[in-house]
């Protein structure tokens, strides 16, 4: 075998990677082993210092470095609204964005039978312990709009025994900025269907 | 700011991978940072086992985990024959295909004023040096076809002193199971001009 263990190794971890190929897999292994050592050794200490400080919140499961994420620990912001996103990653852009002072709950994913993902594999059960409380008013639906979020909606809705909570989703309808012309038919539907007053 | 340290410092390093954007970078942190802890803790030892064991061969820059690359050491490979290659993955590729069993000179790049590369950001001097041995008959350029590999042909054809070797080059032409119809005009061309008989 003429490639080197180490980088055959290499090679093959970074190819795990979603959205890594084979071919991308073997240039960036050659990249880091000769190119670019200390982007390698930069790497490789990022790595394990994420795998040790980074867990999920205990209470959202946001991802934090310490227990309890800095959301949930925050007294300023309003702890009687929850709203539910698929991943972090939704939740950091509503975060830049500096428009929701409530707080969250990270679900790590959505149901979806075709790919084997049932509601006990995301953080449900947790969620509608949540919602036993008497401080919770509003669960804001903050999930991706398409069908599994739709159904994963659904589901949660069902399940909820507080009476008193309402349950919200947000708004669909043309993006800011965006061109009719562009827009699929069903969101123009949903968008005459909602459309407000002037 | 919302995103931990630990994310962050990570995402930024990842985003440093050529390929590899913004977005790419902060989606892969976090799947290593939360999905895949196992995968993330394997990169990060792959990595540092790579840059510790990986250095170049001292004849031919051929990446390897000893002094000299297993080609170089072989006595049962042809020792007159040196073919130069852009980077080690054409010399992977070279011997995937079992084709060629002489010696390789890897130049680690070729010369390309625009991108600031001169001969001696190259390894250029190494294979003159090595071309300066009368057991060496022939300097074969296995560089990809393009104009900088062909300037950088031609500055090496032109600093050669050794008048005994011969310099050859890989063929172009039209790619076996490929279709005349989608080839550029400047390979057909080539293709007519170094026609050979039937």
């Amino acid at each position: 075998m003429i490639v080197p263990r180490s980088i055959r190794d290499l090679s093959e971890a970074l190819n795990k990677l979603p959205g890594v190929g084979p071919k991308m897999s073997m240039r960036l292994a050659l990249y880091l082993s000769v190119s670019n050592k200390s982007l390698a050794s930069e790497l490789s200490n990022k790595l394990s210092a994420a795998v040790s400080n980074i867990s999920l919140c205990t209470i959202c499961h946001n991802i934090t470095e310490n227990d309890i994420c800095s959301i949930c620990s925050d007294e300023s912001r309003d702890h009687s609204k929850i709203m539910i996103v698929e991943t972090p990653l939704e939740l950091f852009s509503l975060e830049d964005s500096d428009i929701y002072k409530g707080m969250y709950h990270v679900l790590h994913g959505v149901i979806s039978p075709m790919n084997g993902i049932g509601p006990d594999d995301i953080k449900i059960d947790s969620l509608l312990h949540r919602l036993e409380s008497n401080d919770i008013n509003e669960l804001i639906i903050g999930l991706n709009p398409n069908l599994e979020s739709d159904s994963t909606s659904l589901f949660i809705r069902d399940r909820i025994n507080n009476s008193s909570i309402s349950i919200t989703k947000l708004a669909k309808g043309i993006p800011s900025g965006s061109n009719i012309e562009y827009m699929s038919s069903g969101t123009l539907r949903e968008s005459l269907e909602s459309r407000t007053s002037l």
